[in-house]
Parts: structure tokens; C-alpha cells; sequence
């Protein structure tokens, strides 16, 4: 059988597993990032980790590639630059050592760039020419597709629409410091940051008065407002209202034909999704309205980012 | 000689020429738009126009095609849409109007995308894959070009730059109501207000503390400006921040090789280019900068608007 190796790297996790063509991880392991501090133990530890897995497959398996998904990555330079959340500092040239101990077409992508091919090939953007993904997270991660391509940009480190500032109170810093940037409001974090702000506005009552923030969690906050908590649902009105904005800024970029979103916080569909649509159609130019949708990922149920990073090699063969 | 028409429409002239493979405009001519309120009578305009622009040439015209540029044109339609600017409202099919009459290859598209697409065939951006042209006049247009293509997006509206909402006192409006819109502070009209804005706040002598608004010329300030005048120089080094901030969100987005600006406003390295540099060199996120670069557009002395809509047609037999 034919299968890609997807490698998802994280400042926590670094997740591998065996993709197949339909973007199914038919097996797959993970260890943790911190554990490998020396880039070398690191490229070993992987190599280890994918023969491991090759051994677990029940069928012949022939490797077509090794697709890999990072933060600031550069697909042009086969590197991480910098990335705040990993051990590894400056420029690793994580490509081309891992090409010392694995002959096979090797490419680097970020994570979310990864995710967005992987929406192409086996989610719900399937010939769609025009669109855009974002995942939420503890930041805010993006991936554009304009003209049926990926948009890399000149150094391949296109997308990082987590650092647009979207002209709200702007008091706030993203983890690159971008003042006012999207993702400090529109992220798992930018929602705790989100219920304290309102907490500081309203007296009302709510759970989250006895809640300190390092103990909060997205899924609370989601389950408070079902339960009709004041603070949470103002929190996810106030979210809505910046991320439907950002949408409708974002369209007179590249004119999508969808938006999806990805990620924990995209589970639900009343919190997010609705007061999302509603706040993009009140800020669309009127020659956009009604034409841009706003979908759930089809990478749900997939494991998303190994199937994301395996995309880097399977867009070349299922182009053939 | 092999020619391609090229079409201009904007609210006061209409422009056409005959434009060679270098993108030279060797014959052209103009009427006023609003004197043809009826749209039959302005395609059988056109028609007498562009005979009488073969009739001038002294060779034999062999006639590849003709391209329109207009303002809030489908590129994906072949209709100017609702175009606040121009006489006829709703949705005029331009293109099919002049297939009824001229038996050639017509295309049509958004003003500022067709200069893009004659920055990359006949100006300064040969052989950029990855780069954004802004038009500063009246308002602001703009032309993305990633992965080698323009993006058209989903209806063919994209690069609607102007309208981007840029995070400023917000308290202006552009011409289709976007509040804190970009292109109603970076635009000749723009500078006009800031001229006003920046008398609101200082009391320091000023020409233009006796020049009406309406009487307030873009030239003006760029002459008084080089004259010391302190209100000017405070607004161009507003306008600079506005643009500079404005080309570093850009730039999250498609990362471009190169902003190219084009426009009356453009042709003063010193006011508008060198601040503009600096500003946005300050708000680049750490991984871009230096990378990016602002440069004059190569349409200068070239009939820009001509040459642009021409290159619609040319891009299809240059690429042959």
C-alpha cells in the first residue's frame, strides 16, 4: 500500500502517523518535542518512530514522502525560523537533516498552511478554487488558497493572519507582539483574555467569578454559556463580532468562496458559527454579501494535522 | 502590426487606445462617459473610436482583442456592478454590449487589477511571482498577484484593499461607508482630510489656513511640504504611518516581493516612499522584515490605465 509520512510538530507534541491517500492516518504515535532538545536526537527520534510504525502496518507499505507541518516554517527554505513555542532556536534546517537518514521526498510546510492543503484533498474543499482556513487554537493559524494554489508568498511565510491588527481596543499583544493582532481576541487564549475584559465591564453574576484564569478552559466556557452565564455569552458575542469582522476585512484580499474553521473552539455551532455569520454579513461590502460562506473543517474525525502535513506529498501524486 | 484596444471607463473620461506587445499606447483618444448616460449609445462610442484610432495608424492594424478596465467591473461576469461613479447603475454587461458589435476577444476587469496585470507584462514587476500593486488617486485600488496569477476570487472581486478597515481614530468613511477605511486616508482624498484633520489639532502657521477644501489640490501639498510647511509635512507623515501600517498587515497575508505604488500622489520619493518605508518596516512582523520592498510602478509615462486594460488580451498572446 501506498503511504505518506505525516509529521506534525508542536510545541508540546510531535505527532506521526501513516497517511493514505484518502487522508486516513492509518497508524500513528507521537512523543513529546520538549523531550529531544539537540535537532539531532530529534531527526533520530522520528526515523525511530516511523520505522516502528511501518512495522505496526499489517500490508507492504511503500513510502511515497515525508510531509511535515511546523510552526514558522518556511516551505521555500526547508527550515523552522524561530518559533516561540519550540526548543530549538534560530534557523533549523529541519528538511535537510532529516534528508541525511531518509531518501525520499521530504517537504516543510506550516502547521496551519499543512491543514489548509489537507481541507484541498480530503476535506470540504474539495475544487473549491478559492478559500481560506482558519484554525483556532491557543493562537490563531490561517492557510490561503487563491486560483486552486496555496499562497506561500515571496520567503513561504504567507498566511499569518493571527497578526493582522483588526482595529478594536487594541490594548491587547499577540505572541509576536502585535498590538491589537487577531488572534490575542480570537483564539482559545483570546477568549480567557475575553472573559476577564467582560468581567471588568459587568457585574452581572457568573461562574467565572470564582474561576481564576490560569484554571480556565474553552470547553467551560462554552458549557457556561449553553447554561446561559452572562459573562460567557457576551464573551462569545463579543468574539463573534472581531472574528466576523476580521472575515469580512479578509475578503477584500482574495474574495474566498468559504472561510472554514478549525480547531476545539469551532465545535459548536451556536457560539461560534452564528454570531460569526451574522457580524461578517453586517461588515461585507454589499458587492461581497450573501457569497461567502462560513463552514466547519472536514478534517474533523481526521487526525487534521498529520493528514495536513501527508498532504504535502499527496497533492503531487494525486495530481498525476 | 498586431494591437490590442484597450479600454479605460472611469467617472469623467472614458479612455481608449491601441497598444503594441511592449505596452505602448501608439494611438489614443478620449470622450467624456457622462455625455452617454445610455449604454447602447456608449458602445456604438466606442466603436466610432477605436475606427477612427485605426484609420490614424499608418500601418496595417491586425486587432487582437479588446480590454476593458472600469470600476467595479466582474472580471468573472463581464459587468460593472452598481459603480458609485459612473451613469449607469445596477448591473451594466459591458462585455456582452460590445460582442453584439465587435467580433474579437473582449475582456473585462476591476480598473486597479487590470494596471496590475500591466505592472507584471509591461512594467517593473517581470517575472515577480508575488506582489501587490495600490493605485493611489481619487480613492485607492489595488491588484494582488500571488503564485504568478492575479487573484480574481470567488465573483471576481477581489483586491478590494481600499475598504479595509485599518485600525486608526476610525471616525472616517470611504465612499461605499466602510468606517476606518483605508482609502479615505490614504488617496488624494485622503490627504485633503488630513490637511483638515491635522489644522483641527495644531495652531502653527499654514498655507492652508487659507484654502478652502474644495480649492486643496494634491500638488499643493507636496509643493508645500518641500517649502517647510509644517500642517503638510504632519500630513504626509500621518498618511505614511496609515500606508505603512497597512502595507504590514498586507504583507500576513500574501507576502509580497514588492508593493508597486501608482498614482499623482506616488511621483514624490521623498513624502510618500521613504515614510512609508520606514513605517512599515516598523510594524513587520520580525519574519518579514527586510524583505519587502516599495517601489514606483514601471507604468509611468506609459498611458497606464490603456496599457493595463490591454493587457488582458496580451497576457493570452505573450504567454504563447
Amino acid at each position: 500500500m501506498e503511504l505518506v509520512v505525516g509529521i506534525d510538530i508542536g510545541g508540546t507534541k510531535t505527532k506521526i502517523g501513516l497517511v493514505n491517500k484518502d487522508g486516513d492516518s492509518i497508524v500513528h504515535d507521537f512523543f513529546r518535542t520538549k523531550e529531544y532538545p539537540n535537532i539531532d536526537d530529534f531527526i533520530l527520534k522520528i526515523k525511530a518512530v516511523v520505522n516502528q510504525l511501518i512495522a505496526k502496518t499489517t500490508t507492504n507499505v511503500s513510502l511515497l514522502g515525508v510531509g511535515i507541518g511546523a510552526p514558522n516554517a518556511s516551505s521555500k527554505k526547508g527550515t523552522i525560523e524561530n518559533a516561540a513555542n519550540l526548543v530549538w532556536k534560530g534557523s533549523t534546517p529541519i528538511v535537510a537533516k532529516l534528508k541525511e537518514h531518509m531518501n525520499l521526498p521530504i517537504k516543510l510546510m506550516n502547521d496551519a498552511s499543512a491543514a489548509t492543503l489537507g481541507e484541498m484533498l480530503f476535506g470540504h474543499a474539495k475544487g473549491m478554487q478559492d478559500f481560506i482556513l482558519i484554525t483556532l487554537g491557543t493562537g490563531l493559524g490561517s492557510g490561503i488558497v487563491a486560483n486552486g494554489k496555496l499562497i506561500d508568498g515571496f520567503n513561504g511565510f504567507a498566511g499569518e493572519l493571527g497578526h493582522v491588527d483588526i482595529a478594536t481596543d487594541g490594548m491587547r499583544l499577540t505572541g509576536l507582539g502585535v498590538k491589537g493582532g487577531l488572534e490575542a481576541y480570537v483564539s482559545a487564549t483570546g477568549l480567557k483574555r475575553t472573559i476577564m475584559y467582560m468581567l471588568s465591564i459587568y457585574m452581572e453574576d457568573s461562574i467565572f467569578r470564582n474561576i481564576a484564569y490560569n484554571d480556565l478552559h474553552g470547553e467551560d466556557i462554552t458549557k457556561a454559556a449553553e447554561e446561559g452565564d452572562f459573562i460567557a455569552i457576551k464573551a462569545f458575542d463579543y468574539t463573534c463580532r472581531i472574528l466576523g469582522k476580521a472575515l469580512a476585512n479578509f475578503t477584500t484580499f482574495s474574495q474566498p468562496e468559504a472561510f472554514f474553521l478549525l480547531g476545539g473552539l469551532t465545535s459548536s455551532d451556536k457560539w461560534i458559527f452564528e454570531g460569526t455569520k451574522k457580524y461578517m454579513e453586517e461588515y461585507l461590502l454589499e458587492i461581497y454579501k450573501g457569497d461567502v460562506k462560513i463552514l466547519p473543517s472536514g478534517m474533523h474525525g481526521k487526525n487534521a494535522a498529520i493528514s495536513g502535513a501527508a498532504a504535502l506529498i499527496w497533492q503531487d501524486f494525486k495530481n498525476k
